[in-house]
């Protein structure tokens, strides 16, 4: 099986390039590739089908002619991720299957547009944030209130006035499972700038991760509705945020969300790392 | 560059081939090479030299032809281990380096004879374990007392009664530094069949791993030697140990720990997983 490795502000990814849809990708197998010390270890798997390939009717019909088939690290299908699409487009330029500029790539949640050049970031189409009201999580026994966002999935936005590097995040957050019932990723962000903010996030069922690109969003999402917006103000639709640009430092670099009014984007870099085929006989 | 990742009982290893020795290695390739999300990730690199371009005169002096240079993840020069070592002559014989059967590889601490077939098991020469008397550590509040054993590196291997997975190895064990002024690996194992016994360990510098070769003699090592057992008994030459053959279940797999009455050896599996290049321009 061949595979590219590579990573976005080190969320990393084994793509998987299977053109013509033809490879059974089981939830073993998947976990045995992401494995990071008995196989080649990754975040997760981005399968590289094109769309009239892919077997689902409504990618076939998405007018994208790339599908990214996401899977998470256990195995399981994942809709969107907003530094695998990244990579993703990187690998298909890289690769010359597509051409630098801005497209459309097909995914679960629908068809994600994204803009690159012939090297360095990459930006992606994120959808609008929807802001859903105030919520708490509890680090160490101390409580922290943040605004609970909607980017598909869940996060609480936090923010802090101490430096992030001293959280303790070793152990998951707290909250209310009334509030949060399908878990919630949890960002802890600080304004370090104008339109600078840092964060570190404790994803859902992975822990604290280096980077999380929906987590990044919501953060940037959160200091621009500020800290005294009535939900109200907000709703469920993104494209009542003000417009601009918000750089936001996560420990595995550096993105940069913009807000232009209708939805949000994720820019920021792509890195292949590594290029090679599972051994004869390990899978 | 070209690599191979292999690992051994989840000791996991990026391989470079380099029979010529003409590879620069600096302490930040490794290091980048090593890291599991911004790299390809590993416990550590093998860098594949024949002896005789090994630049190092009693290397290149040794006999072997080949030589193991091993470097830790955070890029510092590794004498030896034990895991690392099986997994290097199993890429030989794959690779057609070198055949099946019983031979010698020079590394840091010495050259080591290592035994395999053309699949399945490889067997790795571990020098004899020196008991060094008792020693005790903390983990969570609670004392565990132990016997500490160098093979090259210090250990301290302390028996358990209840299984080792209710342990909390999420922080650094305690100990006294009079007693381990170069710090300890500390091992928890418990038997669980006539000559089987489970075993975590907390590596010094490392934390928790899936496995450790020499903290598998270890306990090995104090399983043999037995609970009463008088220091002056054993003293600093293995060779005293009773011969047989223990088997030790740890995290990621099952190795055979082997006392002949003059050394130890280490068998277990060595897999090969994958083999490719890292990507133009990315080092």
């Amino acid at each position: 099986m061949r595979f590219v490795k590579g990573h976005g502000t080190e969320n990393d990814f084994v793509i998987l390039p299977d053109p013509d849809g033809t490879l059974e990708l089981s939830a073993d197998v998947v976990a045995r590739l992401c494995d990071r010390r008995a196989g080649i270890g990754a975040d997760g798997i981005l399968r590289v089908v094109r769309a009239k390939a892919a077997g689902i009717p409504e990618i076939e019909a998405s007018g994208a002619e790339w599908f990214m088939d996401y899977r998470n690290s256990d195995g399981s299908i994942g809709e969107m991720c907003g530094n695998g699409i990244r990579v993703f487009a990187r690998y298909l330029v890289e690769a010359g299957l597509a051409a630098p500029g801005e497209w459309g790539i097909a995914t679960r949640a629908g068809v994600r547009g994204v803009s690159l050049g012939g090297a360095g970031d990459v930006s992606a189409e994120m959808g609008p944030p929807a802001y859903l009201g105030g919520g708490e999580a509890t680090v160490a026994g101390e409580t922290f209130t943040g605004k609970r966002i909607s980017m598909g999935n869940p996060h609480l936005a936090c923010p802090v006035d101490a430096p992030v590097v001293g959280l303790d995040l070793s152990r998951a957050p707290g909250f209310d499972p009334a509030a949060f019932p399908e878990g919630v990723n949890v960002e802890f962000f600080r304004t370090i700038g104008d339109h600078h903010l840092e964060m570190r996030v404790f994803e859902r069922g992975s822990g604290e991760t280096r980077s999380c690109g929906t987590g990044t969003v919501a953060v940037a999402a959160a200091a621009a509705i500020g800290p005294e917006a009535p939900y109200e103000s907000y709703g469920l639709d993104g494209g009542a945020l003000p417009e601009g640009e918000w750089t936001v430092d996560v420990p595995g670099g550096r993105l940069t969300v913009t807000f232009d009014g209708t939805t949000s984007h994720l820019k920021g870099p792509a890195e292949l790392v590594a290029e090679g085929e599972t051994y004869p006989g390990w899978l």
